[in-house]
């Protein structure tokens, strides 16, 4: 396993294996650093799940795997440009966190914590829930009062304990100012080491495909977005590939944070915020500046859509037989938006299941699929 | 792709790959033979899914795979025996049957049909829906009334007709009342393509363990238990594997079909019939004879359940942070039940995907998880 040290990214303070607290002293968000010039690139083949990679990975004493990673990529073509998708929903608890929250949790063990706390819309909450429970340490999770009844539901299925804290921006808020002295935040806005998970999401890309000219994904707190960078940037420096995908961020009408950083924007008509793509309703993520600086270093540009065009999408998604959630929607929904942008190969993650969503009538399937209008 | 014919296993007549119907003349089960002396083991590197063993299954023209199989298995031990479960239910559409789906739906395009009718108490259901829908063709699905919602939800989401048909048993005689001559009948519990995806599991077992000693599977149709038969002695005849493994069969109670054919029957109490493993529900399987048979010729045995038992596997598993239906949830309790009469490496896939549970205050999950007693 490799060698590293935390860095603030605000500051340039430097961390030991052993800091505990999920931001610097000055306020600043934390990253990891592997010492990538003493280590290489090799695949376990007995490891469970993205531990194949610990020669790259954060030097971790205890492993907690679910099996996370090796998702399918599925090539598709239409008119003339070859596209891929990979099926991050076919992680363990249903979306491409699992990979953060293996690294994060494995982290917490080391540390010797006995509850971590997190704020998620859902996903990552049910994703920590369930390594938090493989870890056998407690989780107690804050999640917008209108969460999915299907996520509210798999969390507490994990034995976590639940709060309901207002909207996504207030759970945040609420975490944060609930925290003690015992209590562990693993909260992946913040977390470095969830990084190091998402950033798998690279090496597999390059064992497949070896390289790939676009990367749409949706962002909210940007953990893929920020992971998909860093992942490739390590392999430019190990030197197994030449050069980084353009990152395209995906966000939704009403949430489009990252408008406010960057200028070029590809924008569809905003007339109300998004029901639809609820793990991509977070406004206040700390990693924000960097997340666009991760765009723009790419020669990458953000995308936002609107529930008309998510709806279309997941109507196509599920036509080709991919059962995701609206939000994953909301990346296919950008790639037809602004797919005259586009040329080579690009690579859309479909980032959640949908079968999270299959709930009562009052679940987004239910109003597109059933009761809606055709 | 290898060399096949089909083969009706009560008379013995042969037909061709032309043959469309899903039963002998005789009324007799089917089942497709494969040239193995002229096939050799091969793992394609670019194939999608289960078609990188193409090597060894039926040639098809076009193939219609989402990524199933490649499903991680993790190791536990406890009391001095080391047991693996297989995630099956990180498949696509969340349940192993999309290995059986590939194959049978690629068929269905090979036989140029426009429409194909199954019968399922729901997984099935949703898998040949999603790679009809994959494959450009219609589906129409037979369903028990009492069909969970998701489950339901699902099937509409991909775009087949759904048509609920009282018990599981009657879903399987009304969908045969109902076929005209231009509907293909694709259902799991007689077509035998769909064993030749299924047994694509013992291919990926012996990928990573090479050989186990038992396997624990829920049976209702039998289409895993007779891919893992069917494909251990592939490999056998292959020379790559001197034996196959017994076959420990799962019922729950209510629903224990093969024990009018077995004598070697380990079961639990059964006060009630099961209302928590609906994917096993079924008692008049076409292939129980020959589900028994495998069962025997293993030297394994049948392990029947109740929902008892299968609450307390569900909050085991849940508590290991893996979310699967109750169905799943059987074989780990029948594991429990039997555990004296093994040794050496046994193997529990965990078929089913909880995630399509987590709907209104009706779901198991629900029940289990919420609102019942501790």
């Amino acid at each position: 396993m490799a060698n590293y040290l935390v860095r603030c990214r605000q500051c340039g303070k430097i961390f030991g294996k052993e800091y505990k607290l999920f931001k610097c002293s000055c306020g600043g968000v934390l990253e990891v650093l592997i010492d990538i010039m003493n280590s290489k690139w090799s695949v376990g083949k007995d490891a469970e799940g993205i531990f194949r990679y610990s020669s790259l990975l954060p030097d971790l004493p205890q492993q907690i795997s679910l099996g996370e990673g090796k998702t399918p990529i599925l090539a598709k073509s239409s008119d003339g440009l070859t596209f891929y998708f990979k099926l991050e929903y076919l992680n363990p608890t249903g979306s491409f966190k699992d990979r953060g929250s293996a690294i994060a949790v494995s982290k917490a063990v080391e540390l010797g914590v006995s509850e971590v706390l997190e704020d998620s819309s859902g996903n990552t909450g049910i994703s920590i829930s369930a390594y938090a429970a493989r870890a056998g340490i407690k989780a107690r999770i804050y999640v917008p009062s209108d969460i999915p009844l299907g996520k509210y539901l798999l969390i507490k299925s994990f034995g976590a304990e639940v709060v309901r804290a207002g909207t996504r921006d207030e759970a945040s808020r609420k975490v944060l100012s609930d925290l003690s002295d015992e209590g562990y935040y693993i909260g992946h806005t913040w977390n470095p080491y969830f990084i190091e998970g998402t950033k798998t999401f690279a090496y597999e890309v390059y064992e497949v495909l070896k390289s790939v000219d676009y990367v749409i994904t949706p962002v909210a707190s940007g953990t893929l977005l920020l992971g998909v960078w860093k992942g490739f940037n390590e392999l430019v420096e190990l030197g197994l590939t030449s050069s980084t995908p353009k990152l395209v961020g995906v966000q939704a009408c009403g949430y489009d944070s990252l408008n406010n950083y960057l200028s070029n924007v590809i924008t569809t008509e905003c007339v109300e915020p998004t029901s639809l793509a609820d793990a991509i309703r977070l406004t206040n993520a700390p990693r924000l500046p960097y997340i666009a600086d991760a765009i723009r270093r790419s020669e990458g540009f953000l995308a936002v859509v609107n529930d008309e065009l998510i709806i279309k999408a997941l109507k196509e998604l599920y036509g080709m037989g991919l059962a995701v959630e609206p939000t994953s929607a909301a990346a296919y929904a950008a790639f037809k938006l602004v797919r005259k942008e586009l040329s080579g190969k690009v690579l859309i993650p479909l980032t959640g299941s949908g079968l999270k969503y299959v709930g009562g009538v009052e679940s987004p399937l239910y109003k597109v699929f059933v009761s809606g209008p055709n």
